[in-house]
Formats: C-alpha cells, structure tokens, sequence
C-alpha cells in the first residue's frame, strides 16, 4: 500500500507516464473503451472490484489473508471515487477503466462503460496487481511467454489450493500456467520473486494432480497449452480469484473490470519491486 | 568483492564475528584441527584454491565467468598471504583453514594444517563462497534439508552442464542435490536468489537425465538420497566444481582447504546478500 510514486528524472519513464495518463484520458472520454492488452508498456494495469462498505471490510481482510492471489495495491475510501494518488493523479474509478462488468446477487447483469450513473456513496474500489506486470518482467528478463508465442490467452486452471476465507470470501484459488525449461521455470521465480504486489512468485510447478487438476489439456478457461519436451508447467496465482470469489459471494452489487480492460495508472511495474 | 564489512550495532552479531574470531585463533595455534562444519554459526565459510600467479589469472578468469560453481568473494595479492580486510582483519592463509591439500601437479601428494614452510612469494589465494552460507538461510526460512535431517553429507553428482573454460580451466559442473516438495522448491529458489556469492539460485530441478545424470541414486559423492513422494530434486553448482577442475588442470602445485575444513571469515552471511 506504500506504493510512492518515484520522482523518475528518467525522460523515458515520464513519457510513459505521460502516455499513459493520455490513454487514461481517452478511456475516461469514452475514445477507447477496447483492451488495454499490450497498451500502456511499462504502466501498472489493476484488477476492479468494487464492493459496498459493508461488504469491503471482509474483503479488505481476505485480500490481507491471500496476497498471491488478491495482491491489493490500492483502495479508495468509502464512497470517494478517485485512488489516493500513490497509483496517480486523480484517478477515477467511475470512468477511467474501459469496460465494466455489474454482477447484482453474483448474477451477470450489466456491462457497461461508465459507472457514474450507478456510483454509490458507499462503494470501495480495490485495486490489485495484475499479471501483466510480471510477464512483462519476464520478457524483459529474456523469457518467452508460450501463450504471447500463439498469440492465444494464458490458460487457467482451478486449483485444489483453497483461499483463506474471510467473511463471505472463500473459494479455490485459481492458477494461471506457463510452461518453462527447468532452467528458465528457475529465472522466472528469481525474477518473479521481485513482483510480490502483482502475484510474486508461483506457487506451484510439475505435477498438476498435486494442485488437484486433472488434465492440463483442459484449462478452465483459454486454450489448452503447448508444451514442449522437458517443459515442466508453473502455475502463478491468478487475479481471477477474487472476481470469481466476489461473485460467489453474491453480494447485492459488485462491479469489477471486464477481463482484459483494465485500469491504468501512473505507475511504473518497475516501482513495483520490492 | 566488494564484501565490505557493515558497520553492526547488533550485540548478537558482533558477538558472532568475536567467536569466529577466536575460533580461528585456535585454528592458527593448531589447536582445532578438524571439520568447521556447523561451527561458527552466521559466519561465511570460504573454499579456498591457491596457485602460483602464472596460473592465478586464468583462474580468476575462470572464476569470473563461471559465478555460480565458483562465486569468487575475495582474492588475495601474489605473495600476500593476508586477504583484503573486507572478510576480517589479518586472515593469513597459511594457518586461518583447519587443514589443506597439497596437488603437485593434479596428484594429491599431502594433507598438512599449516603452509607456512612451503608458502611461495608469487602464491595467490581464491576465497569461494561456499553452500553453508545459503543452507543456513533456508534453515532460517523454515524449510528443512534431508541431507541434514539424515545426518549425511549432502549428495553431488557430475552434470554434462560445461563451464565456461578459461585458458588450462575447463569441465563440468558438479552439482548439489537437495530435495523438496514442490512449493518448498520455489521457497528455496526465492531465498538462493538473495546470494548470488555463495552459489545462487539452483541450475536445475525435476529430470535428472537432462543435465546427464542417469541414476540419481547413485551420486558422485555422499550417500544415495532419501527422496519423498512428490518432491523433486533441485540442483544447484557446488562449489567442489574448482577443486576438481583445478586438479585437472594439473598446475605444478595447487592447494586447497580439505573438504568440510573451510576459511572461517569475520563476515556474516546475512551480509552476503545482494
């Protein structure tokens, strides 16, 4: 939650910040309300999950209670829209994501591209760290990301590893998978090992029977993964816990961002690092 | 090798240099003779190669650009018997180890305590980080060793993984074999990573025959590992790796410290991290 904004005299960083806050500028204006996959290099991107204050308390404490999974770096105070700016300036959760999903008793009922309508003034925003970060450390650490390769999404599995629960949260921690060399799977978790805030590191690699998947070729979600001779899989902790969680849950209302639209802040994923 | 000394306001801490201190002063008079092992807790322990100064280069080089088998944390002057005072004040190498080994050219010829009556003004001294360091480490992170908890010595094994040579230095690595379960592994792999000085992160873990071992229970050295369900074998550069390859290499006269009978430094280990 000390995540300072560095005073980078780096031109190379202020002008990601600034291009970022441009991009921010478009969502906000509803220019851009598409994928933020890809945009904004460099840039911390956050998984949503607004909950009403009643509700965020426990919330506040499962994400306490399961950092792998719900690596919390920011929230707002009841019913204030805007992120204390150590993510940024004047970030605002009502309007600066591009797309929004409204889940009402854990039911789908909405998407929607502005949340000002429905604003709450006891609504918490959470924001917690996100996969893209650490992949882009391991890209910039030489590695190469099987699913970037296939141009395909990270294949997600639901683990027999349950969450520490915490009120109405509680749930099997969902796990993203990326195949390595034994040599490689070691770089990653030293790299990853930096990044606690956006997952850190895996918490699994090898037999997937021991985490309770029984056929890697059957992810839960994405494409089933291409692995090569002596790869072994490394599974990380997935941000798509505490959305699936959330819904459970069945609060009255919850919002969080549409998977793959995400928030975009000023912060740089090497200020990430602990 | 820029292992500087800090300046420690723990009573604890410079209570354990004052012990290391004075256990070298027994091992200077010849009053302990025997294994260092386990002794002087907290302490960095140094493996040590000595060679005239015609092959030092070379070897330094060799150091240099393979870290993980032969992390150099510091080297004396040809002919100064005294390291540089980062690792501790006025560590001779002629009498600072319990006991040495004499190679004349790569044939083991004695085992003396003291090299006072053969020193060589052109003698340069290597001081090598060496597995206590981070074994105590992952101890002190909660995980448990098999090796230690069997009361063995840990188990080596001959990979097909080369080093780098550096001109008459040159062969495979030898490696270290501790077992874990597979989250204990990423552990281990997280806390190695802080001491690069002293071996590192591990090269490898899971399929031994990738790296050319073809029975894991049958080492090089050590006993033949008691391996638990599930657990995988992690590997990583030991630290006998120069020993070896400098015997091979076959220089006129070459001495190291006898195996367990290290260089007890004034450094912590908690000062080795990066």
């Amino acid at each position: 939650m000390n995540l300072a904004l560095a005073q980078s005299t780096d031109l190379d960083d202020e002008n990601r910040r600034d291009e970022a806050r441009q991009l921010r500028g478009r969502i906000r204006s509803g220019e851009h309300d598409g994928l933020t996959t890809g945009l904004a290099p460099g840039m911390v991107q956050l998984n949503l999950a607004i909950l009403p204050q009643d509700w965020a308390e426990d919330f506040q404490r499962f994400c306490e209670l399961n950092p792998k999974p719900c690596p919390l770096v920011s929230m707002t105070d009841p019913g204030n829209p805007i992120f204390p700016s150590e993510i940024g300036k004047g970030i605002d959760v009502r309007t600066d994501a591009p797309r929004y999903l409204v889940f009402r008793n854990g039911v789908l009922a909405d998407e929607i591209t502005d949340l000002s309508d429905i604003w709450q003034d006891d609504f918490v925003a959470f924001g917690m760290g996100c996969s893209y970060s650490f992949e882009e450390a391991l890209v910039a650490g030489g590695l190469s990301l099987r699913h970037i390769e296939q141009g395909t999404k990270v294949p997600l599995y639901i683990s027999n590893m349950e969450t520490t629960p915490a009120g109405p949260f509680k749930g099997p921690t969902i796990l993203s998978m990326r195949p390595f060399l034994p040599d490689d799977a070691i770089r990653a978790i030293e790299i990853t090992a930096r990044y606690p805030r956006v997952h850190g590191t895996p918490v699994h690699f090898g037999n997937p029977e021991m985490i309770g998947i029984d056929d890697i070729m059957q992810p839960y979600s994405g494409v089933p993964p291409v692995m090569h001779k002596n790869e072994v899989p490394v599974f990380w902790a997935c941000g798509v816990t505490p959305q699936i969680i959330v819904e459970h849950a069945k609060p009255p209302i919850c919002i969080t961002h549409k998977p793959g639209h995400m928030l975009i802040t000023d912060s740089l994923n090497t200020e990430l690092t602990d």
